[in-house]
C-alpha cells in the first residue's frame, strides 16, 4: 500500500517550513529517498491524513513527493501529484508530480503529462486521480507538500550475509 | 555490466518529454535512483540502443544520467556522459555528466572535468570515452537524455533469498 | 558513528571542484546517495579530517551534505551542516544543511531552521552544533563542502538477511 498525504505549513525558513509539513504528515523523523514515480504491481494508493508506514526514527523512506515553497508575501505555491492505474489486474501504475504558482497551472501540467505518458505505453489505464495543495505566503515562508510513501528501510537490515553484515553495521553505525 | 543508452524525445511538458525519452530507452517503468557516478570494479560500459537490465515494473533502478530540456522554440539542449577506466585490471572507473546548450560546451566540460578527476587520483586511466546527445525545440518541449544503468532492486528482494539474489547480482553486474 | 568532514577545493569546472572536495575528504571513489537528514538512534557525530567509513570503490554511500560553489572571481560560497541530539538517551537527532553566499547567512539559516524543528517536536534536545566552511573564487571555480557519512552499501550485498528481512519487507509492502 502506498500512502498519500498532503499538507501546508509555515516556518522561519523554507527548509523549516518543509520540515514542518513533513512532521504534519508523520514523516518528520525519516530520511527521505526520492523515487521517480512508478507504482509497483499489487499497490493501492490510499489517501490519508498522514503517513502510517511503519518506520523507526532515522530510517530511510522511499517516496515520491511534490513540494513548492513561497517566501515573498502575497505569492502562492502549489504542489500536486497525479496517478493512474493499469487496467489489467496488475494494480501497477504511474505517478506524476508538479510544482507551480497556482493549482490550475499544476493541474494542467499533471494532466497533460500523465495523459501523454499513458498514450505512449499501449496499455489501458483507468481514470486519472490527483491531489493538489496550495499555500499563500502572508508573512513567513510557506510550504505546500504532497507525498506518497512506498516503504521504509531500516539501517540494520540493509546489509547482507547475516554475520558479516551485522558486524559491519555495528562497526559503522555505533 | 553497465548499459549506456541515449535518446531525444518530445512531449507536451518537459516532464512528459523526459518520460518519453525514458520509455525510448526501455526504462519508463522503473523508479530511478540517481548515483553520483563512480564505476564499480568488474564493470564494462556497454553502449546500447536501449537498457536491457532485468527489472520489473516499479523496481528501483540505480543509474547515472544527464538530462537537458529545451522548451523555447529555437533553443537547444545537450546532455552528455563521459567515462574512463583505471588501467590496473580492476575494471573500475569514473563517470562524469553534464548538461548544456550545445554539444561543444558539454564536451568541453566533460573532458575538462574528467581530466582533472583523473589527474588528482594518482592512478593510470585509459582513454576518455563519451556520449553526447542534442535536441532542438521546434514546437513542443524536447529532452536530451544519456543514461547509464547499474542494477535494479526489487521491492520484495530488498532483502532477499541469498541464492537468487547472488545470481541476480552476478548476472547484472558482470 | 556518523563521520562529518568539511573542506574547500578548486577545479576547472564546478563539478571538478566538487570531485576535488570529495577526494580531499576520502569519498571520491563512492556513489553518493543523498539523505534528507535525520540521525538514527545509537549514533554519534564524529568530526574528522576525512571520512573513514569502510567502503570499496563504487559502493553507494548514504550521506547528508551541503555544497556551495562560486565560479565568478570575487564571489564567496558557504556550506554548512548543523545538528542536535535528543536528550532521552536514544542518541538520535536531526541534521540541517544550508548553502549560501556568506558564513553568517548560512549560520543564521541553520540555527533558525533547527530551532524551529526542535520546538515543533515536543522532545528535549541538547545544544546545536554546526560546521560551516567558506571558499572565495579568485580564478578557478571553488567548492565548499560539508558531508556527513552514514553507511556504505556494496553492490553485491544489496540482497540480505533472509528471514528477518523478508518479514520486514512483507509487513511494510502488503
Amino acid at each position: 500500500m502506498i500512502e498519500l498525504a498532503a499538507t501546508t505549513a509555515t516556518g522561519p525558513t523554507p527548509l523549516a517550513a518543509f520540515d514542518h509539513a513533513l512532521r504534519r504528515i508523520g514523516v518528520g523523523d525519516v530520511n527521505l529517498v526520492r523515487l521517480s514515480s512508478v507504482i509497483p504491481p499489487g499497490s493501492i494508493v490510499a489517501q490519508r491524513d498522514r503517513v502510517y508506514t511503519e518506520h523507526a526514527w532515522g530510517d530511510r523512506l522511499y517516496c515520491v513527493w511534490a513540494m513548492a515553497e513561497a517566501k515573498v508575501p502575497g505569492t502562492t505555491a502549489s504542489a500536486g501529484i497525479a496517478w493512474a492505474f493499469r487496467q489489467d489486474g496488475s494494480d501497477a501504475g504511474l505517478f506524476v508530480e508538479d510544482e507551480g504558482s497556482s493549482p490550475e497551472a499544476v493541474e494542467w501540467t499533471l494532466t497533460a503529462t500523465l495523459e501523454h505518458m499513458i498514450a505512449g505505453r499501449n496499455i489501458d489505464f483507468g481514470p486519472i486521480e490527483s491531489r493538489i495543495v496550495t499555500a499563500t505566503c502572508t508573512d513567513e515562508p510557506v510550504c505546500a507538500l504532497v507525498l506518497a510513501s512506498y516503504q521504509s528501510a531500516s539501517w540494520r537490515s540493509d546489509a547482507a550475509v547475516p554475520a558479516a553484515a551485522m558486524a559491519l553495521t555495528d562497526r559503522v553505525m555505533s
